[in-house]
């Protein structure tokens, strides 16, 4: 006889922390495609719907995780990860069962490397960790369309991957960190997209162009792009409200800067768009569009 | 009576000087779309194909010029120009009628507007000038579907317009000048996004990720572009054998460089990339592909 104890068999439940604008609608999206969803929220009345649609609720992540073999973190970062796992009434306290978790939020790669490490020391290998960021923003969440970058070891994945394509397309991308990796490389080439219209279009009114004529053309060709799409309007009209508030690409860029510092890759042009970010951020316009990057751009903050 | 020279009629012809890999195809949608066609190369044999099917060679461009209201120029850049109108059997040589010059060619903004400004004044109004950069490449010349930036006033822009649509698709943009700028805005774009992916492939890669399902994903949301589509696989299989050469871009850079500047514009992304592009092409990688940035992050020049 062991003294080991020997794990209990993985709960069928599918447990999500984090209804809001984004989480919720995916909660929404596993309760329809028919798992027995287990919610919990630090306000109980965000739980109310889902809980009408039947969810089942509990008043505390342990209270949760006791009935759950995959649970969906949809918090804002890291920090609000660890205060769900930590603690008498936390996600980890007393478990006895395999439990992956999902975090669906844009956190830093390197962080959730480590909590994977963490985890599978400090539960002996009972809780796994898959990152699974998004993007296609609330409605994609709304339409169930979004794009799923998922990092992490095959069997999680393998796991997992039939509860995310509740929510969108799920497509693993290598190792844990892999989907935040390939999350801040999005913004990346977002944010320089979005820069160079910018500057491009502030050059170009200056010397007299029809910017709109001007879009429409390069649209056409080897400058097209979805950001130019989607953004055509906002530079010709100046009008710069947020579809997505420009300062959420300084925490995101920042996490793309930490990446390449770690592979000792050195990052040009991602460090001018970081500068560019966090300087208009402070000037003040970070919760209009990432398209404000044409208004920072004519204020010459950056001279 | 008068001691001033009457001017005499436009001439109907239409000219072409410059029959490079671009110049070529275009003078032979011309003489397709019925024009009466004249040439000149300094290499005789450079225009025996265009003879061949009806276009009438002359030994200078003044003896070019007598017969032709309108003359595109498709020659590298202003100093070749300049050549082709300076001196006796220049362009501008005895000139005694309406003259409408076309700069088809990549060149410096400011730098048209002071030819147009100079020629005006030199040739008491006769000649006046339009530019007309293009983009599409070597296939767009041959297939007859450039996309052409036309910068000049209303009615010299109203006169050429009808010629260049024989080449592909002219859009008046604004004042002389603005086909270059908005050729200069194009490649701020592209060279944004190239080096924006190519520092993304890096840390991507570096970090473990599967680059060619990473790039499909990214490309079907707001990350997609032209470019991503264009030189993905140059990227997947690290391939940089050029399509467009990277060097080409310090020119173009340069060009918008100097655009901004004039303007007093700050353009920090634009400056990264100049000086991206003007070290890797010191560093020998100038002939490859633009998509070339890859391995220049790679060589981690630029630490």
């Amino acid at each position: 006889m062991s003294s080991e104890p020997v794990p209990a068999a993985r709960p069928v439940g599918i447990g999500f922390i984090g209804l809001g604008v984004m989480g919720r609608p995916m909660a929404g999206h596993l309760l329809a495609a028919g798992h027995e969803l287990h919610v919990h929220a630090r306000r109980p009345a965000a739980t109310d719907g889902l809980v009408g649609a039947g969810a089942v609720a509990h008043p505390t992540p342990a209270a949760l995780a006791a009935r759950c073999g995959v649970v969906l973190l949809a918090v804002p970062d890291l920090p609000d990860v660890e205060a769900v796992l930590a603690g008498e009434s936390g996600l980890l306290a007393g478990l006895d069962h395999p439990l992956t978790l999902v975090v669906c939020s844009t956190v830093s790669p390197d962080g959730v490397r480590a909590l994977g490490a963490r985890l599978a020391e400090e539960t002996s290998g009972l809780a796994h960790v898959v990152d699974a960021p998004v993007s296609g923003g609330e409605a994609g969440a709304v339409a169930g369309t979004l794009a799923i970058m998922v990092g992490g070891e095959d069997e999680d994945v393998a796991l997992v991957t039939p509860v995310l394509r509740a929510c969108g397309r799920p497509v693993h991308l290598g190792p844990l960190g892999a989907g935040e990796v390939a999350k801040a490389c999005n913004q990346m080439i977002v944010a320089a997209t979005v820069l160079a219209l910018g500057e491009a279009s502030v050059v170009a009114e200056r010397a007299g162009l029809d910017l709109g004529a001007l879009l429409d053309l390069l649209g056409t060709g080897l400058a097209g792009s979805q950001v130019l799409e989607q953004k055509k309007r906002a530079f010709v009209e100046h009008d710069h409200r947020p579809t997505g508030k420009a300062r959420f690409m300084v925490k995101d860029l920042g996490f793309a800067t930490e990446e390449a510092r770690r592979s000792g890759t050195a990052t040009p042009q991602l460090d001018v768009l970081r500068t560019a970010f966090t300087e208009l951020t402070d000037a003040g316009m970070g919760d209009q569009d990432v398209a404000v990057v044409q208004a920072w751009i004519e204020s010459g903050v950056s001279r």
